[in-house]
């Protein structure tokens, strides 16, 4: 038995997220795809996060569990021989069989781009949201603040999640300034499905005059999705690097 | 009489390059039909630089003239309702019927991006050119020097050209290491087709020991293009900016 861990990047724009699902090309797919041509015979990837169509990836984690233990190297570069090349594995190592991408995991970094040009440059139309009203950064940034800490989330995930709490804490939500627009940085223990973008879609309205700073706290406590604002599309969304305890990262 | 000045940015990865051409779809094209939706009439776009197939751009510049004046906003907002998000008109203004894009062009800058890292990242596949043999800067630093200054450079321009004289002149010639790999900067009073290319060619195999500095001098005086390296492909170059004299730009 030998289990290995994989770190891999995305462009997300064509796929169906990574959930494996029917009728549509999804990331685990290809992957699991990829492993069962090699190892002639069908494997299962556990992935960290469950990214959703159109987010992209610079460092998802997932792992496979195995009875033929492969060189790494020679593994990696039959695997990537065999991926489209919007979807790379940058590596691939041996791992103790007590790792799980998922359950492992003791944190995650998002970041979410927006364009704020009246035009958007054809580079980013595939990766950052365009939002071009005129928006104060200020108001955005004394928002965010609102998010930090441990929270019940509920209103803040769509249907489709399966997990029974919805607490998390983010420990970090900074809105930076870059060429063209702004990036919203968060970390956090875990996110909940549809959470980032549901936030981001919030501060956005916030960061307009569309809404005001004082209807979080009951946003919070409602615990109802149907109060909140719409998701920031999914193209705006990268998943960063998955956290783990020293022993694995 | 009215003649308008546009600057334009393109993804060239699905397009012929910029040249109208029969069977193929290129950027003049798209541009010459969202004009003549607008207008109801053909119009002749002319372009600074005759990029090739898979070339981008960040600041082509274009000229056409017509008959109609129109509000330069409203024009600038129908052109890009009209367009593909793969190129986008950033501005466009009046100017004097002197102002001719291609022949009141005092100067071009393009950037050519190569990806010297084992594994291409996903989001540089369509915009890097993936070359991973070990290479000496210092060894290309060095062969770049001689390109510098008035040349004939018939040796490095391809069949399919139609100008009556090959000497150019490259005012500078960086190469600059950015986040996985270099990037060659050129200025120069103009470019032969395909000129860049088949230079950052011969550089990068003089970088990894193919060729020597010593083949130089020998290629400008051949005046055959047989006899130099291949051209990088098309994806890695990018038209930065199109120089005018300062009434103009």
């Amino acid at each position: 038995m030998a289990r290995y861990k994989l770190l891999i990047s995305y462009d997300g724009t064509l796929y169906a997220g990574w959930q494996l699902q029917p009728n549509a090309t999804s990331i685990q797919g290809l992957v699991e795809s990829a492993l069962e041509r090699f190892f002639k015979s069908p494997l299962r990837v556990t992935g960290a996060s469950r990214t959703d169509s159109g987010v992209h990836a610079l460092g998802q984690v997932a792992h496979f569990t195995t009875d033929l233990e492969f060189e790494c190297s020679a593994l990696l570069k039959a695997l990537n021989g065999m991926l489209p090349y919007d979807v790379r594995i940058l590596s691939l190592e041996l791992i103790g069989d007590d790792f799980h991408a998922q359950y492992s995991s003791t944190g995650k970094e998002y970041h979410y781009h927006v364009c704020m040009e009246r035009i958007i440059a054809p580079f980013h139309r595939l990766y950052r949201h365009h939002f071009y009203y005129p928006s104060s950064l200020p108001l955005m940034r004394e928002a965010a603040k609102k998010f930090i800490g441990t929270h019940d989330f509920a209103s803040f995930t769509n249907a489709g999640s399966t997990v029974t709490s919805t607490v998390r804490t983010i420990t970090r939500l900074d809105i930076i300034e870059e060429p063209g627009g702004i990036r919203f940085e968060f970390e956090g223990n875990g996110f909940l499905y549809k959470m980032v973008r549901n936030i981001v879609g919030l501060l956005l309205d916030i960061g307009r005059g569309k809404r005001a700073i004082e209807e979080i706290e009951p946003l919070f406590e409602a615990k109802d999705r149907r109060k909140a604002a719409m998701a920031a599309p999914g193209k705006g969304l990268f998943l960063i690097k998955v956290h783990y305890a020293s022993k694995e990262s």
